[in-house]
Formats: structure tokens, sequence, C-alpha cells
């Protein structure tokens, strides 16, 4: 546990959920309005050409920019991806990679996201914007 | 192998990429500008909620689709992502997976699919849309 | 006025609307989830190539989409556009356009749609996305 | 005429767009992978709810980033728009609207851009991305 109760809270939902802790990301650090995610690219998350697989770049995007409106919303409500895009702007070798996820627009029903991606040479590799339900605790 | 060289060409690529082939996705069939991927989405794949995480319906759509540009382009080309939509209809139930990539154009430089994404009770789950960079092979 | 309450509806809509019934557009049929407009592109249409300009394209997509959404949900309701995606698939050459646009899914609070827009060839020129908000008349 | 040749360069090609210069846009101003450009939202260009239409924000959205692009590559060659992406965050109300359009990547054959539209009252209404395809000169 950090001191931090956002930080807190998402790393509490990432080891709850057993996709997020066995894809093994991290949460960096984490704002109102701002996650930042570290994960390490290995072999087994390359293509044919040895490059890190799109798919899981576009994984990465949705978490971070689903965090980001977690932190931005009433701690009780949910958020669910109604719609994700990626455009990809180079190609994404393995080793360390970040993804930040920000927070653009949270209206009452509709947030809206994006997201930088960086590989482990640190360049911008992809980007990211996704748009998130936000509705009222399941009762 | 089967007797159908697309189909033989397009699991051949999945086995011998870490990624396509530790996912455990397969070729169900697949004709010149469509593809039929198979998948089976186990707890490791659920988010908290026991949905299937959004990220990897987007791998499913992106791998359906390139692999469907792939046997529309002549066998030495390559293709890369360079952009990924996906819309989420509805939540994802964990079981058999299915997602068909079809191509709607294919141009000399870039070409354009989309792909149906159905869950573990064969319901449209997601809709992708993906453009796709066409090349030369490298040197 | 037709026989017909949907296409009856539709072009009311469109006739009362400033931008709407000044850009031209005119609805040929309609049926519930689905609508089909017309439009003639003329030379102020056209961009330096004398090509249709893409943003008349993705207006086009998006009224024939929003409608078809109106055509799917209750009457009292209303739909505001959230997203907008055009893939554009070849040069638009100017005449009669039409734009189709079908309804995926509707929810209780978000719709999805698509479209196919068809220039003076009759050839697909771009293919569109939507996502809709749908919400309680205003007080 | 001013002195920025840029400036000057962008100006002309809307001058001489039938589109461009009958739909009223203005490059505020410009620099090496960025342009501001400006338009009065009138009464033609409202839908039924007296907001601006979401087809000429995407279309506004469209041209800042072509035109950002036009910028960042080599005089002689040409921008085509592959895909447009657009989120509509508020409405938008009449009057002045600003639409800055920004590169993000150059490649040798696409590049990629991302929009901010302000609506009359200096409100964010919109984001927008696009993917456009360069090609060397028409022979």
């Amino acid at each position: 546990m950090s001191d931090d109760p956002i930080l807190d809270d998402l790393r509490g939902r990432i080891a709850d959920s057993p996709f997020h802790s066995g894809f093994g990301l991290s949460v960096v650090d984490a704002e109102k309005g701002s996650v930042r995610l570290g994960w390490i690219a290995r072999r087994e998350h390359l293509n044919l050409q040895g490059l890190i697989h799109g798919g899981l770049l576009a994984t990465l995007a949705d978490v971070a920019m689903g965090l980001a409106v977690r932190t931005a919303i009433e701690p009780g409500r949910r958020h669910v991806t109604i719609e994700l895009g990626v455009h990809y702007l180079r190609p994404a070798t393995p080793g360390n990679v970040q993804a930040v996820g920000r927070v653009v627009r949270v209206g009452t029903q509709i947030a809206y996201a994006e997201a930088d991606v960086r590989d482990g040479g640190d360049r911008l590799v992809a980007r990211g914007s996704g748009t998130y339900s936000v509705t009222a605790p399941r009762a």
C-alpha cells in the first residue's frame, strides 16, 4: 500500500481482476484524471516480425484510459468501454512499455479519454481514444 | 495440414508467431477476403465483472481482419495495422469466442477490413474496423 | 406526405432543421432501423481535385445513421452523436450520392449504427460508424 | 498576402477550392505541423435543437488536420484523408468557431493528425483524429 488512496484503489482493482493481474501490468502513478501504467513486453507478446502485437498495445491503452476515468468519477460508479480506437504510429520494440491515460471529458453518463503508449525505446508508438459509459452501481 | 493453401498459410503464420500461438487462437476457416477465428476465453481473460476483457476482443478483431487482408494480397507482401477501432455492443461472456474478419477494400497501399466478434453465447459482442498498410516485401 | 409514418416523420424533421433543409438531402426510403438518403453533389461541394469533400460524406453518413437510430427508438426520445468514424475507400465523383444508415444495436442509453456512402458512379466511397446517446425527452 | 509562405500557400489552396471558399472558413494562423482555422456558424449550420451540426464540426476538424499535414510534407506531394474520427464532447453553440489541427506523426506514406474544435463560447466541443495518405505528385 502507498499513502495515496487513488493509487491504492487502482492497484487493488488490478490485483483482483484475473486478466489484469495475469497480464502483468502495474500502476506507476495516478492522480485525478490521469494514470500511468508500466508493463514489460516479452517474447510471448511479439508477432512474427519481433514487434509487440498491436492488440496488446490496444489493451494497455484501454486499461490506462479506463483507470483514468475511474479516478475521475464517484467511487461507487462503474465504467464500461463503449468504443476504443488506436492509431499505430511506429513499430513497437520489446522491453519496458508505458501507457498514460488522460480523461478529456467526464459527463453524467459518458466519459472520453485519450492515451499515449511508449515502447521500450521511449518512443510514442500508439495513440488511443476511448468512450466510456459511466453508470450507477449495480444494486 | 489441410488441402487448402490459404488455410495452411494462415495456420503456419500463427504457429510461427510467439504471441499468436501463445494466445491460443485457431483459424476455423478462410477464403479469399474472409477469415474466421476460434478462441476460448478462460478465467485469466476475465475482468473484475467476470466478462472478457475488451482488449482481448480488440486483439481478436485485429488478428481476424489482418489475416483476411493477408488472404487478399499477393503472397510476398506485408500488412501492418495503421488504425484499429472497436465498438463494444454487449457484455462478453466466457467460452468459445468467434471472430470473423472481412476485407471491404484492398488498394495498392492501403486495405480496409471489418470484423464481427461473437461470444460464448453466440451473440454479437463487438464490431471492429481496421486500416492496414500493405507494402512490398522487406529486401 | 407519403402513407408511411416513419418516412413522414423523418421528412418533417429534415424540413424543420435549417442545416438539413439547406444541405439539400432527401429521405429516399426508410424502415425501422434503416434509412436511405439521396443528395446531389454539385460544384460547390468539390475540393481542389474535383472530388466531393470528405467532410460532406461524413455529414451524410452521420445524418443517415442518426435518422436510422431515430426510427428504432421511441418517438419522444432524443438522439445525439457521441462519436463518428468514417473510412474513405475511393475518390468520390460528383452527381447523385446515396447514403444508407443501419442500426446495429440499440440499448437503453446508447445506440450504434453503420453507413454505406455511394457516389455518382454507384461505387462504395465511404463506410461510416457512429455511437449515439439516446435520452429521455427534454422536460 | 502575408509575409508567411506557409500561410499564403494554405490561403491560396482554400481560395482555389470550390468547397472550401464557399464554406467560409479562413486560416487564422499556421506553422509547420499546426494550423488554426476560423469559421462562423450561422443559422443555416444549425440542427433542430439550434446547435451546430456535427457533420460541419467533422468537416472543420478534417480541413484543419489536412492542412496541418500539408505544412509538414514536401510542397509537391498530395494528401488524402483515409480515415476520420470525431468525438463530440459538448453541444456546440453558434458564433465564431475555431479548429486547430496538429500533426502527431508524418511517415513516408502515412500521416496522423489530431484536432481541437472550440465553439462560439470557446469551449472544447469536439476532438478529431485523422489518418492521411501522402503520395507523390500526380504526373
